[in-house]
């Protein structure tokens, strides 16, 4: 294994989003790729689209599980069976397909298959599902996350880097237990985080709803999200998660007990308030926005602009003719607000020609 | 007070954002404004940009009290005694000083001019405080909470109405203390959620932030707000929001019983976090979207974009020329991608010709 180019075939097992658009990233670089599923269906629809193809005689070079999480560990200590191939996998947590694994190995008294075994997670997603959403630049420029483990062979890992590399993705090497840490902060706390937000309103009256914002629409935006596949998520990622949501209950209790003792002016009850709320501002800085940076300072301009068709195709036209590049934008529309509200942000630079240029053309800007 | 027409003067107690923004919706109607302002810069700053003048000498019809909330029920008080206008205020929280205005006004023998103080919360705001980030067209279409108490005088009540309306805004009668569970369940909670939620980012390697998608970005960005307006906000609506947030401790004591038991297959664990996520689920799709409506079905439809000046421009050209009206969007950037993803939200019946115009243009458009 120590040619480490990416030459296929690669094996596919599990032909919905992720698995399809890989195989159409692949064959469109001539790569072929093998569709298998258990549904004959979906590797069909997947074939019918180019992913590649449900018959192909060689043995793999590679294989790709990418089958629903409750089922990965499964599957990857089949393929490492059935094949000589080097085997990664596409679930958003590595910790147990990795353990599950490496028990059926050990259990078959073949616990040197794993050195062949890789994690990976390639970081791209939609709000669609199945092989018909699948399409050839999901993961272009998208992070894919490589985590190997202690008998990883390095060339095994350079197999998977190259896989990643020819979707287009940037990669970032991560242990497991790193990287279902890092994703139980950016993704599965947040979702659990949303989903306990939106319940709360499960029982509102609508005129209570009236008076939402875009706040609340933002922070309940992701709860919408399939709870099928969230449980699977939540179920293979409970180690780092209840780490995390112990802190957060801790900090509730401490906030309750804060509230309950609040009176005018009281300082004490104020402080605890307080300090989660600062805490809350110096991590949401972190966050990246733009580009990876967490550091690139852009500036909001808010334009309004009247509620029908063309006028953002008018107000985008004007804000090119300045010159500025559009690195953001919002649409904040109040219920029942018959104009919008457009929230452009634009590096620092910028930001005074285009005030000029949209001013200039009879839009109501401020800053 | 049977005559409810606002003649004015009106006098504005405290020339922030909110205040002044009044007094410029109300200057351009030809009302006659008071200014005032324990700071005299900010009132001499509300004044040159044209909100009102600071020195009027006619009684006022009606005093805004717009006041940081920590003073509003005090500042209340002392116009209630000082004129016999009717009095409101706008803050977000309007059970704290309403209780604060009746004791003080009892304590003076004075309880029946309580009669002339009605409350009311304007539902706009901008990221930017201060007298210079007034505009006039700030409550246009917003929604404007009206709370009339149990002793509130009808025509006190009509005379906040037309304030509301004469600002541009939309107006939603509520008692006070559904007006503080609503804005609890709206917007507090979800602010402490998000709080919360970045504050797990704080002490994160900058190599787990990397992971970060559009999902933490939405459900954090909130927590950036103003630490010590929050927290006057919190401790005002302590009790409405600590019957919400034991709601979500005991969700969370659940969830983490039942993480803690998760085992391959455990179906009753995965039945409490189904359950917690199914309900998120039931919350966010009752969360208006545009026009107040939970019902206006839209369909994304993606784009690929190119991250250069005049992407956008040309796009939403293309997008008019379809006779689509683009009801939302939103860009998503994944750190690192040199190409960005539009998503549009339009109508289910512009969506065929949507897609058709702008993939004969040329753009990459994923449904």
């Amino acid at each position: 294994m120590s040619d480490t180019a990416l030459r296929g075939p690669v094996r596919i097992v599990g032909t919905g989003l992720i698995g399809t658009s890989i195989g159409l990233a692949l064959a469109r670089l001539g790569v072929v790729v093998e569709l298998v599923d258990g549904d004959p269906d979906n590797a069909l629809m997947a074939e019918r689209i180019g992913a590649g193809s449900r018959l192909v005689q060689l043995e793999p070079q590679l294989v790709v599980v990418a089958v629903p999480p409750d089922h990965v560990g499964t599957v990857i200590a089949e393929q490492l069976e059935q094949t000589d191939a080097v085997v990664t996998d596409a679930a958003s947590v590595k910790g147990k397909p990795l353990a599950d694994a490496k028990a059926l190995t050990e259990a078959a008294g073949r616990a040197s298959d794993l050195s062949r075994y890789v994690g990976s997670h390639p970081m791209a997603g939609s709000e669609r599902n199945g092989p018909l959403a699948g399409r050839a630049d999901l993961f272009e420029g998208a992070t894919w996350a490589i985590t190997p483990h202690e008998t990883s062979d390095p060339a095994a890992v350079e197999l998977v880097r190259r896989l990643a590399e020819a979707c287009g993705a940037r990669t970032v090497e991560l242990s497991v237990p790193d990287h279902d840490l890092a994703v139980a902060r950016v993704s599965h706390l947040p979702q659990l985080m949303s989903s306990l937000a939106a319940g709360t309103l499960v029982d509102a009256p609508t005129e209570h709803l009236e008076l939402s914002g875009q706040g609340v629409r933002d922070v309940t935006r992701i709860a919408a999200s399939d709870p099928g596949m969230w449980t699977q998520i939540v179920a293979a990622n409970s180690p780092a998660l209840s780490g995390l949501l112990e802190q957060i209950r801790d900090e509730l209790d401490r906030l309750l007990i804060a509230l309950s003792k609040e009176q005018p002016g009281s300082q004490s009850s104020d402080d605890e308030v307080t300090a989660v709320l600062r805490r809350g501002v110096s991590g949401a800085v972190r966050v990246p926005g733009k580009h990876g940076s967490p550091h690139i300072e852009l500036v909001p301009v808010l334009v309004t602009i009247p509620d029908r068709p063309g006028q953002l195709a008018r107000l985008f036209a004007d804000a090119a003719a300045s010159g500025a590049n559009v690195e953001d934008l919002r649409i904040d529309h109040s219920p029942g607000r018959p104009v919008g509200e457009v929230e452009l942000a634009v590096k620092p630079a910028s930001v005074e020609q285009l005030v000029d240029v949209l001013t200039e053309r009879g839009w109501s800007v401020h800053r």
